[in-house]
């Protein structure tokens, strides 16, 4: 588990002064993302957000200022995908950003001549932060995972695996976009539970999943297992995740192979990265109440249980079309927090590799909807509507039970503690778009 | 669907003389692979069986012999995966096949220039065919889904979703590997009937499935429909494909998200891809008995009642630690067909892309398991040995009930019609290692 240092200081300030003032990107955070300017024709890159600014870091790797294994990072990472940035592992990564720490300080002496690597983030679009070549979606919020099984299992809604062993399935990569994702109504066979015959059509309960997202940094081989001690060493970072889904399809296609179409035709990921060393600050423990199963001790560390959980707070909000139109405010639909997740991340990665998987950097971990204790801190419609049963009121007199045509979904991510600035994640935002048929 | 055509023409015969031996590879198949000389340091690169040979598609195509969309496709298959082959689509890629048989054929007058580009089989090693993308498994054998539903549903073994909608989930693609493969006895959580707690260690009933690979030719985008009538034209091509499977990891992890880690830890194809127009004298009808439903408007069409099936014969075995330490012949284990699938390929990729799913070519498809209706037709041990309670006798002596360590499983595929030439897949091996831990 990464640790606190200098990058971390609350006293630090950067030279690019947007950063100094409560933005999501302080220098204490230096998230990656990959991007180009907006309509140009030019190459993509890695990029790391500081304030309302992208450091290119394809510009600064040809200026040869760093040295070693921060200079082997700073070129891997101007790339056109963060993949080879995420394989160096930890301590490539870790010299990078104290490179780029010290690079970014009031009173830099390189300021003046990194001041034209600089690119105003509303001048640059983003591409996919890296090639994933496998994603996983697990199902970690323990209250998530009760309210569905309420629905479909009145007296039984915890299945006997769930505290023993992180539940997750194989998603589609194929399908993952980047915020500003928009995507068609996803047609498909459903059946009402009052029909005789299944028929084919627009989904009617398309819903929306407020999960995070961990990208996997330094691959494993086939065969090689990873210790939960040296888990977090296979993490390169974090974004927040829309993992969109059609719960009427699901319903019919799901048994007994799980979800399939249901999920595969969109899922949308926030474009920067923050790094799991940015997010040192930031743990939370992990304990269980007494009476439930202790993780068995492959899943089970000392750290783990003093601070595998990451304190991220989440927030999910709607812009109908009608808001859109009217120039109303978005609004908030729930807020929670990846702290309540019952599984570590260090726990998923280690749980994923223990038959010998191999995972490749890059590939997509999602935590599964993470939803808190509290019905505000619902991560889906499905939960906010009681199973689509009553619709939630908006502010501007709209209702939902489910997603409409021209909803867009916008996610927020930030982390807070005391001793430590907040850092944000940027946003994750998506749109419906009607059926194609 | 691909027509027959001359390439067909079961009087066609090779210069190279083994290819009208009863070979796999006769001048009707040319199936693709990747692959290098044994040893070499050399690139990877495309090549077509041809009897005992391989056509070094590399070699070939630095010759410039071909034209047009033949000499552009010979290219792509110069490259060190067949994705972009794949891509180029069915005219391009029959425009190679007509180009490669005539150049192969008895009195070519190519035959002098092309003999130095002609490597022995068995002096080579192979790669990956493609990058595969996503890895999607199907469950097409009602055979197989009605014998696993026994175990655990004995009433009600089949779901009410099954004769609707072809059940799939998606599997892990960094697992994948070529004949050859080996691997480590998967470690995971299970959990005893009887016991009250999970307990950690090596998988206790491994076991193999027999099914076909189907390889996506040309992409599609997100949001893109593929029609029954076209969907023939997103498909590359059929490899043989074994998804190795912990059945014990499975039944504890699988509800209420399908499979996950009892099958991510291997999945073994074979090399050489048989195109889809090299199967075209093998179609089969597909009709289902009246009794059962018949397909929604989107799934069905006229040709593919007519032909939409392939009828390829599938045939397993095993070679345990001591038949190879006897020098004994492997034994059968059971034969199938393909044709016995409930649902077509054009079903599959139909149906996978109803929702608006991105396909990429090189994604691979497995059928599922394919059971056929007798016992001897089953496709794993799980069937096999009746979930485990009655071991199979082996001619040694042996009995196996779920695969050792040491076991080898061969898999062995060919087609054979009446008027046409037999042509084969080859066959994929891979070999149990013991458990790490």
């Amino acid at each position: 588990m990464l640790m606190i240092n200098e990058t971390h200081d609350i006293n630090l300030t950067s030279w690019v002064s947007f950063a100094n003032s409560d933005s999501d990107f302080p220098i204490q955070n230096l998230p990656f993302a990959i991007f180009k300017r907006k309509g140009q024709e030019e190459a993509l890159r890695g990029g790391v957000a500081i304030g309302n600014q992208v450091l290119d870091l394809a510009a600064v790797a040809k200026m040869n200022l760093f040295s070693g294994s921060a200079q082997t990072a700073l070129e891997a990472a101007s790339q056109s995908t963060l993949n080879t940035l995420m394989n160096l592992g930890v301590e490539a990564n870790s010299a990078l950003r104290l490179a780029l720490s010290k690079a970014l300080r009031t009173d830099s002496p390189l300021q003046n001549i990194l001041t034209p690597t600089l690119i105003a983030q509303d001048e640059i679009e983003f591409g996919m932060p890296c090639q994933i070549g496998d994603y996983t979606d697990f199902y970690t919020s323990i209250y998530h995972a009760t309210a569905i099984g309420k629905l479909f299992r009145p007296d039984n809604p915890l299945l006997p695996n769930y505290k023993w062993i992180p539940i997750g399935y194989h998603g589609r990569s194929s399908t993952i976009g980047i915020s500003g994702q928009t995507f068609h109504r996803p047609v498909g066979q459903t059946k009402a539970p009052d029909a005789t015959e299944p028929s084919f059509g627009p989904c009617k309960r398309l819903d929306y999943e407020l999960e995070m997202g961990l990208f996997v940094g330094k691959s494993t081989q086939m065969g090689e297992l990873i210790n939960i001690e040296n888990a977090e060493k296979h993490l390169f970072g974090v974004c927040i995740f829309n993992d969109w889904s059609a719960r009427d399809i699901q319903a019919w296609e799901y048994q007994p192979l799980g979800p399939f179409l249901a999920k595969s035709f969109a899922s949308t990921i926030s474009p920067w990265i923050v790094t799991m060393e940015a997010l040192a600050p930031y743990r939370s423990n992990f304990t269980r109440p007494e009476t439930d199963p202790q993780p068995l001790p492959h899943l089970s560390s000392e750290q783990n249980t003093q601070n595998g959980g990451l304190d991220i707070n989440l927030s999910c909000f709607i812009q109908t079309q009608a808001m859109l139109e009217n120039k109303q405010q978005m609004a908030q639909l729930s807020k929670s927090n990846f702290k309540y997740s019952y599984w570590t991340p260090a726990q998923l990665i280690t749980h994923h590799a223990s038959n010998g998987c191999a995972m490749r950097s890059g590939d997509l971990l999602g935590s599964g909807t993470q939803s808190g204790p509290t019905y505000e801190e619902a991560g889906s419609l499905l939960e906010l509507s009681k199973g689509g049963k009553i619709p939630i009121d908006l502010p501007n007199g709209e209702k939902r039970t489910f997603l409409e045509d021209g909803d867009t979904i916008i996610m927020r991510a930030s982390c807070s503690k005391e001793g430590a600035v907040r850092i944000g994640f940027g946003e994750v935002v998506a749109t419906v778009l009607p059926a194609k048929v």
